[in-house]
């Protein structure tokens, strides 16, 4: 059993490889050759003043690759209010660290292959989520790129659609300053590209070919007003946009409809401190949630993708899916038997003598 | 985080405690204290002729004892005919073993506690459960039993029935001659009591206080004839017993309500082997589960219990709950702490520096 830490899985996958292996797997997906199997999510409350206790799973069986992904986090959750908005933050009580976790099984034995943290392989995923959406949605000669954020994720964001497309020019925006110049200068060493920091986010999508929006936020960060002719717009999440700024697109594909978030399992006595916009136009009822195509159909040629070249593209990363651990664990167990990362741990530790 | 194995975990706990530690989460289970978990099954093509994957998990969390429990079953089923009847049986492909795994997760600071194999703890748990039930429902003054099966459950079953009742004799019956036998022998040896081995079930369970049934069987081994005023009835499964049978009961008790096995979530190419006798009368239809009461309210006080000698009643462990491991794991970690045992690895393995 193999314990590997984000700092072998960031070693052992490149964002092509990681765009290739979730390509390959969405095939399957809109086949019916993969499984998602329901996310969980209990509430209870952890003994700390204005926070709680958050366990989420979600998981997938990928034959192909025979793998059995479940990913865990295990969280002491707060909502403190930041210039009036409410956010989602995670107190790093585990000796000053976080607790997240993607566990990998064998669909052909039984056994747990492999355990890491779940924080490089996220980041990762989403990016090569978003960068695959890129390259069946945006213009084949898209090369401008607006940046709505300069954190972690905007690395990854930044990393995928570089893989996909010829960038020539990159723009960034994030609200504090010393944030967007730091991540322009970093992005141009590591790179080499053309890019630079500018001072609002209407200016950082102005005459560019995709923005991609890769924020934490609460709120939308994008305005119809914004959109012009041909783009393609990228988001990370939900409350990044909102059901105006829609409508104002062309075509709209989600990551997938499949695994709408389940309703809270919440524990009487877990403080009533989760904020009202964690809802919103995506889990509205009467949503026009049809009209939408899930990413995985599209790849996989059972939707229409982009008609012209002035058609307004959207995509959103709606929510994840257990699944993708499944696709980014098989290239990472792949990678790591040849470049011999991580603690190998007995296999009979996590295995038993009785039938369970 | 302590990885523990089996035989750890065995010697960790004693049937006692098991029983006290339940009887407590019971208490905070029905008074809105604890939270089950919805339990996920995954079905998935294995590769193996006649089999299929099975990846199973439940959990729960226990704020008083500051525990989340996941329980993780990670097979390869198949469904064999042993004389027509066609059971249930778990390939050990994992080098000859089997993977079932208990973690617990702290719900102080969201930190993986501890990793172990289910078998030991899972054995303690039904045999806690069902003795916590004899303790609430058999007559004061009930010393003989009637125990139908010699297997693995078995042994817990009896441990069960002798730390909360003053057993004066016990009579086993299991289909194969040689194993009641070695059972019996066995059991008089570790328990120091009078115990023998008869050749029908009838005979078992006639001239008893408590019949304790302890099968994998997938049909009914109990018939409503064979009840006696004053009867208390223990079952570690729902097929061990029929609509009928429990028609005779005075008084039953299931475990729990609560968590129904959810819908199996298949994925096409599954093999369809799952035979029909996995549905019965727990789950038709209409069936008067409303009549019947939930341990941890019969435990908290919240549903009568036995009214007088010659009621007959009946406790059905329908169902396990992914948050008995909670219990029991709460137990563990605090023995553990005393006894030094199992495997130490180093928290930083299982957390992460970045917010997840």
């Amino acid at each position: 059993m193999l314990v590997l830490s984000n700092e072998d899985v960031e070693k052992l996958l490149t964002m092509d490889e990681c765009i290739a292996v979730l390509e390959e797997l969405y095939l399957d997906l809109a086949e019916g050759r993969a499984l998602c199997s329901p996310r969980v999510d209990n509430l209870a409350p952890c003994g700390v003043d204005g926070a709680y206790y958050g366990f989420k799973h979600m998981g997938g069986a990928w034959p192909r690759r025979k793998i059995q992904a479940l990913r865990i986090n295990s969280d002491i959750i707060t909502h403190p209010a930041h210039e009036k908005k409410l956010r989602r933050v995670k107190l790093p009580l585990a000796g000053g660290r976080w607790v997240g976790l993607v566990e990998l099984f064998s669909t052909e034995t039984g056994e747990l292959l492999a355990i890491f943290p779940d924080g490089a392989a996220q980041r990762l995923r989403v990016g090569a989520t978003n960068g695959l959406a890129v390259k069946y949605m945006a213009r084949s000669d898209a090369a401008r790129v607006g940046l709505i954020g300069s954190g972690w994720q905007a690395g990854a964001q930044l990393m995928a659609v570089l893989a996909v497309r010829p960038v020539r020019e990159v723009k960034v925006f994030s609200p504090r300053r010393e944030s967007r110049d730091a991540f322009a200068r970093e992005a141009r060493e590591k790179h080499g590209i053309d890019i630079r920091a500018v001072d609002t986010a209407e200016e950082c999508v102005r005459d560019v070919d995709m923005i991609m929006s890769a924020t934490s936020s609460m709120v939308p960060v994008l305005q119809p007003e914004w959109l012009s002719p041909g783009i393609h717009v990228s988001c990370i999440k939900t409350q990044e946009v909102d059901g105006k700024f829609l409508g104002s697109c062309h075509r709209v594909i989600m990551h997938t409809k499949l695994q709408g978030k389940q309703r809270d399992n919440i524990l009487p006595g877990t403080p009533n401190i989760i904020p009202q916009h964690l809802k919103g136009w995506w889990n509205e009822d009467g949503f026009r949630w049809a009209e939408f195509t899930d990413l995985s159909d599209l790849i996989a040629g059972k939707a229409p993708g982009r008609s012209d070249n002035r058609e307004i593209t959207c995509f959103v990363n709606n929510v994840g899916l257990g699944l993708q651990f499944a696709a980014v664990g098989a290239l990472i167990l792949e990678n790591a038997g040849k470049l011999k990362v991580g603690h190998q741990l007995p296999a009979e530790w996590f295995t038993e003598s009785v039938h369970p």
